[in-house]
């Protein structure tokens, strides 16, 4: 594995590649890697000829007063795993090269940045979008993975490629959970013990009101009532709603298909999750 | 000269031409070409094994109550003067192809936006960003070609290349003028004969400034004074001012070089001008 540090290493380590005819893979990452990073390594290993891994604690998507500072890292770890997995390329930028001094160039993927974490996260998207196609025009890879933990991410990613015109095929991959539930993430990390055991809670909510919808509920009001009933006392709710799949706009009533997506804090922990309900599969 | 009308037949001649190991030459422009344009074209097609004209008239760089629906057009006359400089491809994509109607993503180069023409076109130079953003990568050029009277808008996509990495380089080609010294315009064709003899004054007001910055004068106020006391009556001016040639910040005093900027309505019609003050060039 070749730790790039560079933008203009890694493009023309990319270069190169084209040059050969060969295709790539990228999944971005903020690094502290878990179960649910590598099983996106893992799949992008398999599907192109070389396998580009970023870890880039991005300053532009974390908010005043956010965790930018104390997001956990253990990059010696990260590496090994990595390693583990035949990654090709680690890149691995300073937050100065990747935004110097006069930095001033955003993307905003405007309506679907409103909603969900949109609406309790000023700016987040617009640093998550900008970051990404930076990462695109750097790497040029020919698909990305992206996990559907962050599914509000994943949509608003798909929609700047497609906005954008980026020649880029973007797959998203299935929530990997601890094994009481919780859904995987680097956050994680910040819970104790007792914190874990009740943010666990948080999927318990979100599959009672699956099971719900699945007994024929449609009503977003009642499936909500059924779900919050299972949620821990500890955990403090930003949004717990339904959703449309593909506006993220949010569903009185459910058709089909719904986003049931949750946005909660545990102690000082911020944590998100979400289950797609709809029939025909569990 | 092969026309293509969609961004899907545009993207696959061009990963062609990439397979080849050849490179591509992109000018952009709004068509009801002049021989500003002609110029970036003929520049283009030496630079680079293929050359990819657009023709896009971009909605999204309209203010409301600007002439987007009655700028000037004339394809036919375009297509044969693009063949006669052997163009290899015009891309020329309807409305609706370059902007579906879920269309919601937008870069926005903040900083260089703000002054000059940004203050009077709000959200112009961020529809003129985002739709470059999906030129380049729908086309997938090694240079694009931009011509010098738009310097602000050069300097944007500058930034926005630097800033969002894209692997292209610039190229700024001078401005290019009538006899009488108005620089070429495709909104020209909007002035009467009197009209057009007012409008030479903007550049002979230029050139005012220009000679007494050559004479020695630093001061900003100094030399707009005496440009502007060559400008007729007929010129209604939107901004007449002294910039840092990076930053666009206005100057009370100009160092070693500074860019005279102006934007002015004759008439109805608004036209753009510029020169750069600097010692050992005319």
């Amino acid at each position: 594995m070749k730790i790039i540090n560079t933008i203009d290493e890694m493009r023309s380590a990319s270069r190169s590649i084209k040059k050969e005819g060969k295709t790539i893979a990228l999944v971005p990452t903020m690094g502290y890697l878990h179960d649910g990073h590598l099983s996106l390594v893992r799949e992008a290993g398999k599907k192109c000829d070389y396998l580009v891994v970023t870890i880039f604690v991005n300053p532009a998507q974390f908010g005043e007063g956010e965790d930018l500072k104390i997001y956990p890292e253990n990059l010696s770890r990260d590496k090994a795993l990595l390693r583990n997995l035949d990654t090709d390329f680690l890149f691995l930028p300073a937050a100065q090269e990747m935004y110097p001094p006069d930095f001033q160039t955003y993307v905003d993927v405007k309506d679907l940045s409103k909603n969900l974490c949109g609406e309790f996260r000023p700016g987040h998207f617009c640093g998550v979008a900008t970051v990404v196609a930076k990462l695109f025009n750097i790497v040029a890879p020919d698909i990305a993975l992206f996990g559907e933990k962050d599914y509000q991410q994943l949509r608003i990613i798909r929609q700047m490629v497609e906005d954008l015109n980026f020649d880029i095929k973007i797959v998203g991959m299935p929530i990997i959970r601890e094994s009481g539930g919780l859904a995987m993430s680097s956050r994680n990390s910040y819970l104790s013990a007792d914190e874990k055991a009740a943010a666990g809670s948080i999927y318990r909510s979100l599959k009672a009101g699956k099971k719900l919808f699945l007994a024929g509920a449609r009503n977003a009001a009642e499936i909500k009532r059924a779900a919050l009933e299972k949620a821990a006392g500890e955990v403090d709710i930003d949004y717990f709603e339904l959703y449309d799949t593909n506006s993220l706009e949010p569903l009185d009533r459910v058709g089909e298909k719904a986003l049931f997506a949750v946005a909660a804090h545990v102690g000082k922990t911020r944590l998100i999750d979400n289950i797609i309900l709809e029939e025909d599969k569990s």
